[in-house]
């Protein structure tokens, strides 16, 4: 792991470009240091003394050890004082000067980078706002913000998103530990800083802003870090109109949206769409324990609202808990007679804090109940603070007590709710502004304890690996010999060696060949022409099904292709017409692709209109474990369809998780290969497997 | 229309059940209307005097006319006084008093409801907060809270709802002109008030809260005042969850929530998700002018929210402008050379208030831009409430100047925001919490703009709606004969004659008149049961297509149909086998019901899983036009399948348009019909009509 240490706890920091003058960015981050707990050795070749402190010509000239250098000058003029910088052996690096790759500046960044390696300098940015650990008072960027104490730690691609969070978190009464805008990522990338926050002791909560990723470890470092941490990520540029604004803001290539949505829920992260979401999100999870199940209980003064926040549960899979029998009878001895015992629980308008009190501790003793919403409107007889102070004083009852459920609030209004809110956020309980994002936050909650009993490997999967790395072993020069010719029918004598099931069939090269094998399959059959030319081979009319006579079949395919290439003016190549016996079942795609950032992703979805039409799709990242390939089948929306609908049969589901698994390998141990398309893939009844009916392989080039 | 004078504009109002105890409703409520521009007179046998007026021991001692009657007595004493009130003369009413039928109390409200129809009273409530005309400072609720003047008016299901928009609107600036919180509604309904706001002056935004409506004209109404002001709903109970909730709250039945957003659409009334999002509306709405066409400039100083913003607009349909080229040059000339001239316009983080003035001024000017986003985080050199005064300067020199485009802000932060964010509202800009908001905010401008134009009537409707009153005029006899012996047979011939296309056929009662009429009929035939008592035909093996020999298939069926009884115990009747004319096509089925609220509804989607698996369908109330029937279609995901998609051929989306316009006329003219369902209906290609595959016919009981 890299020197974090040196970076977050250091004992002496150099600070290079220090300044004098006020409005330089080396000036405001001098003044920010001063409250840091260690020692300063600003160095401008300027100025013989800084506020107070002796100031140096260059880093080399500190007669003490660095463990860390803060870098402010001109873009430059960072390779010199790098370089110096390994000389004097300091150990880590905020490179905070702007103007590398951001503008266009690749070069001087590779210089900059190849320094840095020679001497092995954890170094953050270049083009950031700096990093932060409160626990030592370090605050090494020109802002003027610097938050509490507390157990959520940032990594953010954006300083100005950065910088709004910490402007907000004071509202929220949000604390923080380690802060980290991390620039241009030259060096420290997202999962070295992952890795060290695993087992930092003040950090319980990881915050992700990101915008693209360059970190091939991102993935097994999520999986890693979110089993003992929740990691809450926002990713703009989701869609293309965003991904355009990506690439012309950082020059970062925002990936597909669909491959990160993967990586995310396949690393145990959870996705914040909006920024909204994640600061709601970051107050929840900064504040409550876990939901060990879905069946919350909500309370409210004004019907209205329940019904808005009933109609949420729904929407995020939020389920409304049956109360205990118990719980129902001392509602209705506790509250009056015209209040329904429901829930949503509506304690009405009138309500009290008493009344509160009475519905919040019935509800945390109920067994059914998992988690707690809390909902008041500002009504006559209503005393907002109060009520806050009773829910605060509940809470840590019940904690004390060793009932740990989450319980968040809303209370909606403005001013005279404003410091009940304040109270609630202070003493540790989510006050959102609408019932909604309440809901949204608990059902986040839940998801992540469920998110961390997923597993990364099973046997089948091991198993699989193992079989497909001997099958590639000892059939070497066959695989080569497919892959100099790759065709429809040399794709599939690949699959079929790796023990995937395709329809059995031969090429003929003429007509009585065509006779001859037509004969030995039977009397169903398929025929296509195989031609690298020729790719969408039904709309050339090129592929024949059931033909009635095998031989004029064989003389329409190749007339028709030759036709094709005169239409298109190519000088077009025939392979031969491949013979294959008749399949059908629910079409299905199965495909593959490599990833620049993520690696070996499996796609699929119903074939036809539903991944056309409505983008039906699902992906997976290597590995894909058996349970997490179904889960991907899941995910359709079509998934129905393949359980059987409506006296329709149910498919053969195992058979496709088998062939997601198994191309997921395919994918991992052929690095040659670029993309692997099998459309359609039929599908059988239940226990009569699938059968791929068309395969394309295309290779790296 | 009712006496809406009386209640927002009287001279002289009657404070029934006025009180002088402290805590008391009455003594709240006659606290407020102290304010009053106009005369009060207390009523309430215990005193003599309230608050320095001559209190009466009833409304008929009362020596001056009254205009408006505020009801506070217990419910059992609200007969008696009502029945005063309507001898005494009084116009209108308002019933605070709870214990209707919102705790099971019909009986007595259907009382009250009988001496207000007698006398004529229009009558807001029972169970109700009041109602509020801030013009004349009259606020009958007992609440504390009274909102400044302003152009929203409200109509509110729910006090607490209410209340909390009180609450929190000084915070956004928000201002009122009318305020009703509408009870239980005896009397007056949605669509009445909703009637008087149409030429209510000081109302430019008609806002509602609904949690189910009774209310027969409110579509028709809604269609009028869209037409010339916004209506912004929120509708709660849109889930089962919520319904559930909601049956139990104010014992309002939530009509299907399908049904409401096809009438909210139709209606030209902008659907709220959520309470956040109806008072994003609120603001932008209540502020800003509408916007002309459908794309936006986003300015930031921060790449990343603006990337944020980018990913929204397409989420909510909103396109970012192409800049002029005029536009280009000049920024280029004011921004410095880092940033990108693009939209998102990144001014990058050192943006001062300058910059942000050049950036908002060029965008203003551009014809090409049509709205505004600006967003500000809170960076080193960022002075927020500089900025924000800048804005609102440059909106009013534009305004002053003719260019009337929509501006929005989302200044993100906390502490260092909060002077400017306020300062914009003040000066009528709104400032949302999140880009998020602002996008969405700005693409609800631009839909009402455009939902505006949109007709209720076309002449083919018209059409269409004399041929049929023709046809059920002229064929009395015939359609009664028909309906007293609906099977799928009958049905189709009273669809036939509305001229809606069905497969010649027959019913045969014998097998030898079975193989007369296949004669008649073709070589491609379609047999099936006509038995009220088998409803799935296909599931009791009933069906039989392309029969190689009809006789044997008429046996078959017949046969089938008498096993199916036996298998459940049913004295089934068999009325023949219908046989027709084999036709195929593409599937989709057409509907009809009739809505309790909003008469008939008529449904389509794509048959099958789109159906059943996907719930791809939507929803249209009568009357619907040629170009609303389209817009039917196009609201289904699956439209691309009408269209034609990647070589499939392009069906014959005009004859689905034809049948859903007529089967909208026919459940309108046919009370008697409670459901018609059409499916399959067979959809050939483009130009070739369609054809009801299946039909079924279901009277009212």
């Amino acid at each position: 792991m890299k020197n974090f240490d040196a970076i977050f706890n250091p004992k002496s920091i150099a600070i290079i470009g220090a300044s004098k003058t006020e409005g330089k960015v080396g000036y405001s981050i001098m003044k920010n240091l001063m409250s840091f707990d260690g020692k300063l050795y600003p160095v401008n070749p300027k100025y013989d003394e800084i506020s107070g402190l002796k100031c140096y010509k260059s880093v080399l000239d500190i007669d003490d050890e660095i463990d860390l250098a803060i870098v402010v000058v001109p873009a430059q003029a960072v390779p010199k004082v790098m370089e110096e910088c390994g000389e004097k052996g300091v150990k880590g690096a905020v490179i905070i000067s702007a103007g590398f790759s951001e503008v266009g500046n690749y070069e001087l960044e590779e210089e900059v980078k190849k320094i840095i390696k020679k001497y092995n300098i954890a170094t953050i940015g270049p083009n950031c706002l700096g990093i932060m650990n409160t626990y030592r008072n370090l605050n090494t960027t020109f802002g003027k913000l610097f938050p509490n104490k507390g157990n959520i730690s940032i990594i953010s691609q954006s300083g100005a998103v950065l910088t709004a969070i910490l402007d907000i978190s004071p509202l929220l009464n949000l604390g923080f530990s380690k802060i980290v805008s991390i620039g241009n990522k030259i060096d420290v990338q997202e999962s070295d800083l992952m890795e060290y926050l695993m087992t930092d002791e003040t950090t319980e909560v990881v915050v992700l802003y990101i915008e693209g990723l360059k970190d091939k470890r991102f993935l097994s470092v999520a999986k890693k870090l979110s089993k003992v941490k929740p990691i809450i990520a926002l990713k703009s540029g989701r869609t293309e109109e965003g991904a355009k604004a990506a690439s012309s803001h950082t020059g970062s290539l925002a990936g597909s949206d669909e491959i990160y949505s993967a990586a995310f829920r396949e690393g145990g992260i959870l996705r914040a769409d909006t920024f909204e979401e994640l600061v709601n999100l970051m107050h929840i999870f900064s504040t409550q324990p876990l939901m060990k199940f879905n069946e919350i209980g909500i309370v409210t003064n004004a019907g209205g609202f329940g019904v808005m926040a009933a109609d949420m549960c729904k929407k995020y899979g939020v389920k409304l808990a049956n109360f205990e029998e118990k719980t129902k009878e001392k509602l209705k001895e506790k509250l009056p007679k015209t209040a329904t015992i429901s829930n949503p629980l509506d304690i009405i308008g009138d309500a009290d804090t008493e009344r509160y009190k009475n519905a919040v501790s019935t509800l945390m003793e109920d067994k059914n109940v998992s988690g707690l919403l809390v909902i008041l409107t500002p009504q006559e007889m209503t005393k907002p603070l109060e009520v806050a102070e009773e829910i605060v004083k509940l809470k840590e009852y019940y904690r004390e007590n060793g009932i740990k459920k989450p319980i968040v609030t809303s209370f909606v209004g403005g001013a005279s709710i404003k410091g009940a809110k304040s109270y609630l956020r202070k003493n540790g309980i989510p006050s959102y502004i609408t019932p909604e994002a309440g809901i949204e936050a608990l059902s986040y909650l839940y998801k992540y304890s469920k998110m961390k009993t997923k597993e990364d490997w099973d046997e089948y999967l091991e198993k699989i690996r193992k079989e497909f790395e001997e099958i590639k072993d000892n059939n070497k020069e066959t695989i080569e010999k497919l892959f100099t010719n790759l065709n429809e029918y040399t794709a599939k004598k690949f699959l079929k060696l790796h023990g995937i099931p395709v329809p059995k069939g031969y090429i003929a090269k003429n007509k009585e060949e065509a006779i001859r094998y037509a004969k030995e399959l039977g009397s169903r059959l398929v025929m296509k022409i195989v031609s690298p030319d020729i790719l969408h081979k039904s709309d050339a009319g090129c592929v024949i099904i059931n033909p009635q006579d095998v031989g004029k079949a064989y003389e329409t395919i190749i007339n028709n292709a030759k036709r094709y290439f005169e239409d298109h003016g190519i000088d077009g190549v025939i392979e031969g017409v491949l013979i294959e016996e008749f399949v059908d079942g629910l079409e299905i795609i199965v495909g593959g692709k490599r990833d620049e950032i993520f690696g070996p992703v499996v796609m699929t979805g119903l074939g036809g209109v539903f991944v056309e039409v409505l983008k039906d799709v699902s992906f997976g990242i290597y590995p894909i474990t058996k349970e997490y390939a179904h889960e991907m089948l899941k995910e359709l929306k079509s998934y129905k369809i393949l359980e059987g609908v409506r006296g329709r049969p149910k498919r053969d589901i195992k058979s496709i998780v088998d062939l997601i698994v198994k191309l997921g390998v395919m994918m991992e141990l052929y690095d040659e290969i670029k993309e692997i398309d099998m459309n359609p893939v039929f599908v059988k009844e239940d226990g009569k497997g699938c059968c791929v009916g068309d395969a394309l392989i295309i290779l790296k080039k």
